[in-house]
């Protein structure tokens, strides 16, 4: 302790941190890191915006980003897995835009490097948003007038309208979409009034039973900047039980990406910002409610079984990781005037 | 014109009509009629944009008003025909929600006498929200906490959540969706300069041709207050060639409501305000361009060979029916902490 604790006593002094229990506790910051090539700025996160709730984005012209990443909710569908054009469902449970900024890789198996990565996939995926090639979404939104000042606007004079620039308008607004000031961020940054005590019982067991080796950093997912994911086996030990209610196992995870038989079942850690307005839970959102989620968790990554107290205590304390949202005025979606697409049936 | 024009000098005065031909052109009011047991609220307006946004409101919790009456654009889906739950499809094209306050009845055929009455249906019906009654929606709305005490706000202390009180939210929040200060108002109103030369010779083709028989009033619909609808029949005119491409006669319209031999193919006249963004046209979507539409129109409804000047001319004006989108603050829906609905997958 004594090599850390000065450099946890100026992380408190900044604000960011606090001591409770043996760790660090780190604070949401309000803004989010962005890569060299791609800076926030105002002009790409309004088109962002714009092509985030565009439907035009999909081939029948009913889903956009935010049908499975609802920013008016908790940043997901509160659905076990997400469904897409004709109505066909996925394997996963979407996860939340919300704080998405501050993992290191994106989606469950990780396979993006970058929201911007990210933010290419769904697009043409056959299940999600079902088009053909990102040349068909090119082609689409340079028929729309207003797309290509805006695209001018967002990435200097004479930048077109490419598949590059549209994820990287994408997840500039993306970037935005960030919870601060959760009553955990107020106890953290010294308002000792912002947690109840069960919360701050739920908080100091959260460290005893070991939450923490995995969802530690200020999101809650072990991942804080650009870089490796941090990617974890689950389950880590079996269980018959959960197992044949759950069905976990029946998804390989990160292996489906590598191949490599060890990452076999291994999967992104989730942030457990806003964790209570994103049921259902795990990757496969088979678990309904928070409780259960917590029990199941104990009981599959660290082997334990927690009592009801515990349990209520843990569940209180996530609930204080529900952050504020920033208010947003709705997107116009720019217009195609006095014609349509040849939307899929 | 000697009994009229006084009056019509009136409401020039009033800057709100304006004599161009011999019809006269009414601007779009910039509030729209309440029925008085249900006055406009900022509380029930506030509720009523999040029933309008809430997907779960849908059995998969993946469809909102707001879908198909996409306020982000022009208040429908641009689609020929609107899809609902489990990718379903419907047989007729999604009308605006824009200034639908202004109609004297609601749905094609008019089977709905006000905004209440029009938004019990697609929540229960199987091919659009999905739901199997209203009882089954206020019965998950019951478990949301933060809506009882919204519905508070929004009816008065001790009201409850009901069928008749959400109805009553979403036809008031869906009477501020106005979209006044088009070029046309504007040039209505007195400025001269707001229509362009081809726009007033598209006006005054309007009035010569005589699309103004039917689309009348300050909406362009025939209707202006609450009371019995505008009708008439479509086609009007037989013409096998149209017919065949666009099977208009498919639909029998207002006579699936009544079964009255006369209603066979009437439908609700539709408003032309922001005409140029809800391509498709027609009952069915079939047409897909503006400039068609109005050739279609011409020939089925006047029997008439517009020429390609007259048809320019007419879609410029219909162009400045386009009006000002007024502001609107994202709603944040209230969640279900820790637990969501069981949604049909």
């Amino acid at each position: 302790m004594l090599t850390i604790k000065p450099v946890l006593s100026a992380l408190v002094l900044a604000g960011v941190t606090q001591l409770v229990g043996a760790i660090e506790w780190q604070a949401l910051p309000e803004t989010a890191p962005a890569p060299a090539d791609n800076p926030v700025t105002p002009a790409k996160v309004k088109l962002g915006q714009m092509l985030f709730f565009d439907p035009r984005l999909s081939a029948t012209g009913t889903v956009s980003c935010n049908s499975c990443h609802n920013v008016m909710a908790g940043g997901e569908d509160n659905r076990p897995v997400a469904a897409g054009v004709h109505g066909q469902t996925g394997d996963r449970s979407a996860p939340t835009v919300w704080n998405a900024a501050f993992h290191a890789t994106q989606f469950w198996d990780g396979r993006a490097a970058s929201l911007e990565d990210q933010a290419r996939g769904p697009v043409t995926n056959p299940i999600e948003m079902g088009m053909k090639s990102w040349s068909e979404v090119v082609a689409r939104l340079e028929q729309v007038p207003e797309y290509p000042k805006l695209f001018e606007e967002a990435f200097g004079p004479g930048a077109k309208i490419s598949e590059d620039n549209a994820v990287k308008a994408i997840a500039a607004y993306e970037r935005t979409l960030i919870t601060p000031n959760s009553p955990y961020d107020r106890y953290v940054k010294g308002d000792q009034s912002a947690l109840t005590e069960q919360q701050v019982r739920g908080m100091q067991t959260f460290a005893a039973v070991g939450c923490d080796t995995c969802h530690s950093g200020p999101a809650f997912s072990g991942q804080t900047g650009q870089g490796v994911g941090v990617f974890r086996k689950f389950p880590m030990f079996d269980n018959p039980f959960f197992e044949g209610k759950y069905k976990f196992k029946q998804d390989l995870g990160r292996y489906n990406v590598t191949k490599k038989e060890e990452d076999k079942h291994f999967f992104k850690v989730p942030t457990l910002r806003n964790i209570a307005l994103t049921a259902p839970y795990f990757h496969n959102g088979a678990v309904k409610t928070l409780d259960e989620a917590v029990r199941v968790m104990a009981k599959l990554q660290l082997n334990r079984d927690l009592t009801d107290q515990e349990t209520a205590d843990l569940v209180a304390f996530l609930q204080a990781l529900t952050g504020e949202f920033p208010k947003q005025e709705m997107p116009r979606l720019p217009a195609t005037p006095g014609k349509t697409f040849d939307y899929v049936k």
